[in-house]
């Protein structure tokens, strides 16, 4: 028998290195497939991070090489700022030495773990070297080194130092900043849904500002697969602000370890210097309830007042956290990437406001393609992306995937057996989490863990682009059944008409009052077409009266009304009715005839704008359009005028400091708080479902 | 714009413990429901390991009382070997300090994580310090001590250290040895699925040696639910011998380690040392391929002779890794187990073979439970085990679940929609992954990651499982059939004949020979039922002779035999045809008439046996049994012969050493190796199926 005492004789310090090389699954290198699409994750993921902080349009290369045996040659290289000479090797050859680990914001990456996993990964599998040459703008030459780690002492080791004028390979210029990494590991290179390309083309889907391009040879050095993604802006994602933590968040050790490190000498100072979100009223009611003395020392605070501040942060109001910490793609980019990479004939996005979960704000996009070369068999397409980056592994583990799955899709359309798991259809869907704390299940950031408010606002973005998609297709449906209604009068009654007229040697009728009478309605169908020459979307909408009596309407069409995008053509004129919603008043419209709104829009790209919805103004139902919401009409104009003036304001009051004008706001423990209506929006006459 | 030196100067060594807190959702702290059951999982493991391994049959007890707010108090204790003085605050204050990081052998815990996880949870959210008492056999008192961390330097904090005699809470005795651990944390008690009542229940299927109980209280200190799981067997888990590794796992990053560091002064004793597999022969055999003298210093061999070295690892004839490492729960135990917990119809089960992948020595268990009271509606039910631990969370992304769904379990009798998913069905089936090395996808270790050759081994003991399924199906459909029949024509005929006899006025005629005619089959019936007084299974068999001719068969019965179970009540005796396999040779039996076999079967438990085989010898097809396979009985046989004489051998030569005869073997890449056909069965005249 082994005694507790030998047992415990051979207790040993790991180092990190050590164990993420035994663990290098946990780092997404568990099979020889995946390996490379984490190597080039790894490195892409770095270039756009270090490129979007130091404000750069990125310009990415990825080459790959088939080796000998089952390794591969990978290279990437970046237009990014560089690393300088002494921080080389602890980017690439240390775990958990990072500059973004303790910060508040939205980063890819964050832990230091990633780079050094492929410098890790490379060393164990081919016993290789990870070549690195820097380029910082400030010296005239460039680094090239190489290194390796020491995993008992998780260090880099290096050898070959140099400096020369690096010149790119493709142009012979001199190189001002960047940095290419060279690295050789075992891997097997594939194509498909789970490759290197789909990576980089998702990549694409969210980083519009980027450009990427991938080549892929063979052992005889023949190319069998490339890529090129240009970027299809030159607007880099807004930059983000590092923000402090907000109180909702800590835990009481977090607050513990603030208090006993805290230089403040009072505890208002000490509430107002480290939390975000906390007015100096705030800290005032706060201390009241927690009954601690503003003038207290905060290294003084004990155990159970802490306790009670913790308390405290829940009850009294304070400010939502700022979220200038995060950088959403918006709607029209997510569109933009979305019909770039599929060819759909309906799309549906949406940003959805910053939220906070414990203390980390947090915001959802979602978009919804459906139709056109998507295919009707099996279960719909999910592109999952945390902070810009695509998570291709592990779909059924991840939140993004359950929210996605809890939405009843049938009630929106699309087939969903059982009510359980991906629908089925002609679809895919968008869903992006930008967050300053992604909280994945794992090293390998390839799925995000449970979180209820994460949860619940995917949810609800999905519930919003649903009902897009329902009324898409009840618009479709309902056209379908009247052209179809339309069709089969047309040809039967003058059948009927003319036989009988026959029969009974009589002349035959006029029809039309009949044929309006049987049909009964008024309805109403819209183009939207792209003339890629003119650079224009070309858009009609045609009323036609079918009912028995004349109509008036005035029909509103909404359109993506920003800088740089305005109609040209339109002959009716009409005037605006809102931001992005035109309005046109239609003469009297006789029964048996129909009028055409004809008018194109200029400043978009292909794929921007996919869908026109069309509302009117008038007595009784128009089939193809949406009666429009005067009341919620108001109250978008008085909310643009709010705005207008806000901005107003804002730019007169900037010199004057961040003074927030935001609504304080008090959260109770959100998992109580009623959650499960979705706000009616503007073009959203949304009734009780069955 | 930030510069690139800006940037960088921020960078900063990350403790292991500061990137453990932060990322405490790794750890499987993500939602207040789960951490509980985390921290009982972790502490439990640590207790099952520790009696394991000083080979102590375990009683472990876990109180959950629920404090203000939303803090928990748990307390666990067990009757372990304890843990010395000195190395406690290494145990609970340090991550990545273990015992078991580098041993390669079947453990529950490894990294050195789980219980400081516990600590540094506790700490964060109730700012609480965990508070120890441990007691070593060889010590007179225990040892109290609170401990905490400090996250910066990843290391204990310690406070109130003092040594007394520890009394037991309920028996009030002094305890001889074992561990107590009391802890507070914010977590949220829950009841169902993913509760701790069901971890315990579940670790007590697979844990069968040990007794586990559990008591939750209320606020205030009213007991709400509880949990008392006895052992249901005093044989403790195979001991499990730490081996080598294996030449076939090794990457080359590796060996280059194992070269540097060696202090052998040859190449074949450095091969011989340092890996399992490799005999004298084996060792010259691979330095040959790799053109290496056997006299070289391991300390000089170069990159690319070490890359020489990996390729003819892979080349050469080596022994399989022994698999002693390994300790399977086992057939009976995982029966038991499984009907102690489901009550159900029918249960198969099935130990595979070890196997190796990556040079890791593996097993798979998988057991079936089928009927009973196990809900129809729905997908089954899945039981996942990785080393004797239950996951419970996390099921859509682990291979485990993978390879189950990766069966066409149509073709065994479950519903399987679109043969996507999880089946459907009133069934459970457990999977069982014993391993030197488990990879899980994070350090939660609730999910196994992707490797082909353990999906491959699950799937096939699905298949060999699926395949008992589908035989009682069909055995009991063809009985239901065979008897619905002859119900009707039992009533039918006889109406009949009465009514046309009476119309004829004549006599009834004898209806047996035309029923007989009709039926034209043999069936056999049998009965398996529990004695619960007598502790017997009580077995009867009964073959119906419906045919126009008579009869002569021998019955054979499958039974589990093994050391303590026998045959006792055998009116016809019969006698053993193989081990586990009872003949009896029936009379001649007659047109019309029936024999019943009857035997009962003492030394078992209940639910230990819950389906007879039964099998016939003889002309004809009998609805109900198997016709024997007389070629594989024979084989079968001669293996038996043989493992009777090598176990005789291997007691004659013991004292000469561990002198293997295990045959070697070479193995080809495993990914490229045909493995798509099951090994047909003795009991088993398998199908090409539609």
């Amino acid at each position: 028998m082994e005694t507790s005492e030998q047992f415990s004789n051979k207790q040993k310090q790991i180092s990190i290195s050590e164990f993420f090389e035994k663990n290098k699954h946990f780092l997404g290198f568990d099979t020889l497939q995946r390996s490379i699409i984490t190597a080039v994750k790894e490195a892409v993921d770095n270039s756009l991070d270090a490129c979007e902080e130091t404000r750069i349009l990125p310009e990415i290369r990825v080459e790959i090489n088939r080796l000998k045996g089952d390794r591969i040659e990978l290279i990437t290289q970046d237009n990014g700022p560089g690393i300088p000479r002494n921080d080389i090797e602890n980017v690439f050859g240390k775990f958990l030495l990072g500059s973004r680990f303790h910060a508040i914001r939205q980063t890819r990456g964050q832990q230091g773990i990633g780079i050094t996993g492929v410098v890790m990964y490379s060393q164990l599998t081919a016993g290789s070297k990870t070549q690195v040459i820097s380029k910082i703008g400030s010296d005239s030459s460039a680094v090239y080194v190489e290194l390796g780690i020491d995993t008992r002492k998780n260090r880099a080791t290096k050898s070959g130092e140099r400096r020369e004028i690096w010149l790119d390979d493709l142009t012979g210029d001199p190189v001002l900043h960047g940095l290419r990494i060279r690295t050789v590991m075992r891997a097997k290179y594939q194509r498909g849904r789970q490759s290197v390309h789909q990576y980089l083309r998702m990549t694409s889907i969210v980083n519009p500002h980027a450009s990427i391009s991938l080549v892929v040879r063979d052992r005889n050095g023949e190319m069998i697969e490339e890529g090129n993604w240009a970027r299809t802006t030159e607007k880099l994602p807004r930059e983000v602000s590092e923000i402090k933590p907000h109180p909702h968040g800590i835990h009481l050790g977090s607050l513990q370890r603030l208090l006993r490190e805290a230089e403040e000498r009072k505890m208002t100072s000490f509430l107002r210097h480290n939390f975000s979100g906390v007015s100096m009223r705030a800290a005032r009611d706060i201390l009241a309830a927690a009954g601690i003395d503003e003038g207290r020392t905060p290294r003084r605070i004990r155990a159970e007042e802490a306790q009670e501040m913790v308390s405290a942060f829940q009850k009294v109001k304070l400010l939502a956290p700022p979220t200038d910490c995060l950088s959403p793609i918006e709607d029209l980019l997510i569109k933009k990437g979305l019909s770039k990479a599929i060819d759909s004939r309906f799309a549906s996005t949406i940003t959805r406001n910053p939220k906070v979960s414990n203390g980390n704000p947090f915001q959802i996009e979602v978009g919804l393609v459906f139709g056109g070369n998507l295919s009707a068999e099996g279960p719909i397409e999910v592109l999952r992306f945390a902070n810009r980056v695509p998570l291709m592994y592990q779909q059924g583990g991840c939140l993004l995937t359950k929210a996605l799955e809890a939405v009843d899709w049938k009630r929106y359309g699309l087939e969903h057996p059982g009510g359980r798991g991906i629908p089925k259809g002609p679809a895919a869907v968008l869903v992006h989490l930008a967050s300053t704390n992604v909280q994945f299940t794992s090293e390998a950031k390839e799925a995000v863990a449970d979180n209820e408010e994460v949860f619940e606002e995917i949810r609800l973005a999905m519930l919003e682009v649903g009902r897009g998609l329902k009324n898409h297709l009840k618009k479709n449906s309902q056209r379908k059944k009247a052209r179809e209604k339309f069709e089969l009068i047309n040809i039967i009654l003058p059948e009927i008409s003319r036989k009988s007229s026959q029969l009974l040697s009589r002349e035959e009728p006029d029809l039309a009052p009949v044929i309006t009478k049987i049909m009964d309605a008024v309805f109403c169908e819209e183009e939207l077409d792209w003339d890629d020459e003119r650079k224009l979307a070309i858009c009609s909408i045609t009323v036609y009266n079918y009912t028995a009596r004349a109509r008036a309407y005035t029909i509103l069409a909404k359109w993506p009304e920003e800088d740089g995008v305005r109609i040209d053509e339109n002959a009716l004129g009409g005037r605006k009715e809102a931001k992005g919603l035109w309005a046109w008043r239609l003469d009297t419209l006789n029964p048996g005839s129909s009028t055409t709104i004809f008018f194109t829009v200029s400043g978009l790209t292909k794929g921007e704008w996919s869908e026109v919805d069309v509302f009117y103004r008038g007595n009784g139902e128009v089939i193809g359009a949406t009666k429009i919401d005067e009341k919620l009409l108001d109250e978008l104009r008085k909310t643009e005028a709010l705005a207008a003036a806000e901005l107003e304001l804002e730019q007169q009051t900037e010199t004057m400091g961040h003074l927030s004008d935001r609504a304080e706001h008090n959260s109770p423990d959100p998992a109580t708080e009623p959650t499960e209506q979705v706000q009616p929006t503007l073009f959203d006459n949304y009734e009780a479902e069955e």
